[in-house]
Parts: C-alpha cells; sequence; structure tokens
C-alpha cells in the first residue's frame, strides 16, 4: 500500500495534461497507459486553448490500434470554467475532460 | 406536414456554426435560439481550432440567465473527425458539436 500523496489522482485513473508539448508526445502517453494492462480508462485534461488539442488527441487515439485487439472508446466528455482573478476583474476559463476506455 | 428537404436537419434542431467573429455573436445567437419558445434545444458546432471557442460559447450561454428563469443544460457533447483529401495526403480535422438546452 503506497501512501497517497495526491489524493485527487486516484491509483486507477491515470490523467493526461494537455499543454504546448507536441501532439504526437500527448497521443503516445494515452496509448501507453491504456496499453498498461490494470488501466481501462484515461482522461485527457485540458483547458482553454489547448481544448482543441485535447479533441484531436482523443480522436487519433481512438483511430489507433491497440496491441491487444481491443477498442478505444469515448466513455464521457465534460466541461466546466474555472475563474481567475487578476487584479481588476475576474476571468473565466473553459475546462474539458475526455474519458477514454478500451 | 412540410416536405423535410434536409432529413439530418429536422424543424426543431437549430445549429449555430463557430468561426472567426467574436464570441459575444455566438453567445447572442445562441441565446437568441434558446429564448425562443418553441425551441428547447440548439447544438453548437465547430471544428478544428474553433472546438476551444465552442467551449467558452457553451460554458457562457451555461452561467447566462434567460427571461424565462429556465436553467440551460448541456445536454450532449460530442465528438468526430473529417478526412481532407489534399494532393498527397490525407488530412483529418476534428469536429465537435455540443448540444444545450433548456
Amino acid at each position: 500500500m503506497s501512501v497517497e500523496k495526491h489524493p485527487e489522482k486516484r491509483e486507477n485513473t491515470n490523467f493526461v495534461f494537455i499543454g504546448s508539448k507536441p501532439l504526437v508526445n500527448y497521443v503516445k502517453s494515452v496509448l501507453i497507459q491504456l496499453d498498461k494492462s490494470q488501466e481501462s480508462q484515461v482522461t485527457i485534461k485540458s483547458r482553454g486553448k489547448f481544448i482543441s488539442k485535447a479533441v484531436d488527441v482523443a480522436e487519433i487515439v481512438k483511430r489507433s490500434p491497440l496491441p491487444l485487439n481491443s477498442k478505444i472508446t469515448i466513455k464521457n466528455i465534460s466541461t466546466a470554467s474555472e475563474t481567475f482573478k487578476t487584479r481588476d476583474k475576474e476571468t473565466n476559463v473553459s475546462t474539458m475532460e475526455i474519458t477514454l476506455s478500451k
């Protein structure tokens, strides 16, 4: 039993955060995590302008064949907003989570 | 009974296509369509880099109060890919549909 330092990141759920790296990096990350026998699903998290990229990653992963011949499907997509406080005003940024499962 | 020329576009479903206009234009379009008493849902369509903007529109609309005090919720989000043929190779573009209902 390992000590859980980050309670929000459970051991049976994997996250991939989309940022400014090349698209293929994130596709590989998701595929590697899905390929692990214990992991049946991966959640792609994104915010702001990276949401488009997250959808690209999900669509590419969906078309990718897994070694075990299992099919990858999009299980759930959810959106939300986060509020930032800058000096004078509040700014909202949209966030999106795409859960893929095999 | 009206003749249905476009079977995929039913009369009780409205679409808003996201493009390069300012964000507020699309927010207004969606709100106006949702405000019509007959229309209970609107689908926001987007592709490629405009997907992020579509999520922004949906999130802003979700927070907007309607005159009739009805609540707007995201009913469904779906993604897909479209394939283009350029001279030498095929290019894929991601698409997204967000259905809002009141």
